[in-house]
């Protein structure tokens, strides 16, 4: 497809992300699909280097998932590799898709003397043709002899597909008088729903820590960041998190660190963030923050009910007020509401309460609101203690131009 | 809003409706919203008529049906009316909203000589805000006057917002040597999902039934027909179906009765297929079939995640056979699924199987089927016996220009 301008919800620049020891990036041009740009991207983590991963939920999830998912498990201290292409999702290609995958992970662990069982995939693309693995093969000897530590921003680039801009982000804290560095890059901007979809993200950090531990607070996180997240409530059959801990730093970090379980939650968040303002034609960013629900469950179900609404995101996009399509939404949800509780916000503005329209608002403030490039829509339901908090972009003609054309 | 092109998935015209025996129309132009064109529609029933009806299951529904939902368990054999506006919703106006209902009701008993009992009322439009109720007031003794029984297609018109053609199904059947009419009308084009939103359909039958057969048969194929289609999987606070049975015909119905029914069914399906191909911007009809699943719940969920992809939505619109798609929406259902064992068909043609692309499909197949404007998704799991089938339509620009600017 024809190139796409770049969000206008994209952040000023790609951050500077600092160098983790123990990992390093290359990145080539293989030619799975797309000519004259990078698609394939190649991390080899040292010995002692522990990973952890989320996985789309699809019941129709590729070959590349299925064995990441196989593997994330086993412990090993002889070190891993991650390897990633774009163009082409080795989804839904049957017995064909698990060769690839094992031909792929074959071939890194002849030219890297890593077990293939430390070798973890993903494919990032269309569904249902042939991954030409032999292509993405032809690169691994010139991938590992161009092994660099500070490849991480040319891996986000390569790893993209209808995304605008490359994502990134980076935190570092202080353990124990030691510096523990945290970077990671996603992609993503079409079919992304909770349980991660289409999107692909990989983490890195020098902290110390145990595999169950980081596993623990991979999953925490990923629900409050990446499965909060929808733009087309759609969702992938390829979407992955991986996180890999080199322990370079020699600083010890446990599930319970906070500090370091802040700090990665802001990374993961910061991505899921950047993968939202990437959302295909977006051009307004909106948090939807549901509180006094009767649970935190109904809370989620309210909030990803206006969320995922083609009518409140259509509005969103018109810049037009339309409350009454959120109140819609609350209706539709399946969740407990009841209609003389609600009281809905637009920011700090009371737009509806006591079942109907606020006697402090007019029209004026809502469509003045709505002309900002942030949104916040807020309801309380008056009912209990339930939060929730998820974030989604507008539904516009640029969706559908990507989405209409996006194969041919 | 401007006036909106007539789908090209429209009829070649209204059909020609019989008169019902026992059932009398008016039409009149209030003013609630609309200028220049009819927007409130009364029917009164003669004494012996029987009502039933179903209602959107919305936890923010309007107190129009909250009011109807009230007053359909009643029976009485005094007669009845309905009176429904376009143009204004009522929904989410807090008591505002009862009130004006009850104001409505009290005049068109005070007209007709009616209990208020027995007038049911509907309203559709946008939300939360007032409904000008004493406008329809003001209309109430000419539409009482002018009541004739072939005006059931001028109804039709005045109920529409912003469909692009009015809705009229018919069907007559031999009972016992007597000849037994339905007659029904619908509107709705947005907000259209399984538990019927924003749409608002009315039946009239000669038939001789009492209220619970009828109202058995109604919640029946209310089920595989107006529950079984989604514009945009939005769900408004005010569908309402009300089927009134006059008796006049003096052709004994029962519940079991099945020429009946099956003609019922006929006449509710077609009104239902043609609110979807009125679907906002639709230009594609699309009828989703799961065989195979698990059980029918299973089938019905595989059947609805595809229908409401945007990304599936967005390909029919391009006429891009982009089957992959479809797998994702099986695979993000939620539903029993395995990879290896769905096929999946266009038409006639099989596009994959065994857990990838069909042997014997070609992309050219694919291509030339999608460009016909009625299109036929099937889907078998290789589960177990549970079927469903659905009623969807594309995701167009034009979907994103109505809705993008409707209160404006």
């Amino acid at each position: 497809m024809a190139d796409l301008p770049v969000s206008p919800l994209a952040p000023a620049g790609f951050p500077d992300l600092p160098v983790i020891d123990g990992v390093r990036f290359a990145t080539a041009e293989a030619g799975v699909k797309y000519q004259g740009r990078t698609d394939v991207m190649l991390a080899v983590l040292d010995a002692g280097s522990v990973i952890a991963g989320t996985f789309t939920k699809s019941a129709t999830r590729s070959s590349n998932v299925l064995d990441c998912q196989r593997k994330i498990g086993s412990h090993s201290e002889c070190g891993a590799a991650i390897i990633v292409n774009s163009g082409n999702s080795n989804a839904f290609t049957g017995r064909a898709g698990d060769q690839s995958v094992r031909a792929i992970c074959e071939a890194v662990a002849s030219e890297t003397g890593l077990p293939a069982e430390r070798v973890f995939t993903s494919s990032t693309g269309v569904i249902g043709e042939r991954l030409p693995h032999e292509r993405i093969n032809a690169k691994i000897a010139e991938l590992t002899q161009t092994l660099s530590e500070t490849g991480l921003a040319d891996a986000a680039k390569a790893i993209m597909t209808t995304d605008t801009f490359a994502k990134g982000s980076s935190a570092a804290i202080d353990v124990n008088g030691r510096t523990v560095h945290i970077a990671g890059i996603a992609k993503g901007s079409g079919m992304i729903a909770p349980d991660m979809a289409t999107m692909l993200v990989y983490i890195f950090t020098d902290a110390k820590i145990n595999q169950p531990d980081l596993q623990s607070m991979l999953s925490d996180l990923t629900e409050v960041t990446f499965n909060s997240i929808t733009v087309d409530s759609d969702t992938s059959t390829s979407d992955t998190l991986l996180m890999a801990a080199t322990g370079a730093s020699n600083a010890d970090v446990v599930v319970d660190s906070s500090a370091f379980k802040g700090a990665l939650h802001g990374v993961m968040l910061d991505l899921a963030h950047q993968v939202v303002r990437d959302g295909e034609g977006a051009t307004k960013f909106v948090e939807v923050e549901i509180t006094g629900a009767a649970t935190d469950a109904d809370a989620r179900t309210h909030a990803l009910s206006i969320a995922n609404s083609p009518l409140v995101k259509t509005a969103i996009a018109g810049e037009d007020p339309n409350w009454g399509r959120i109140v819609m939404a609350i209706g539709k949800s399946g969740a407990a509401a009841d209609r003389d509780l609600l009281t809905i916000r637009f920011g700090d503005i009371v737009v509806a309460e006591n079942g109907w329209v606020a006697q402090s608002y007019t029209e004026d403030d809502g469509a003045s609101y709505m002309k900002q490039q942030d949104l916040k829509i807020g309801v309380d339901l008056g009912l209990g203690t339930g939060t929730a908090k998820v974030w989604t972009c507008d539904l516009t003609h640029q969706y559908i131009t990507i989405n209409a054309d996006y194969r041919s």
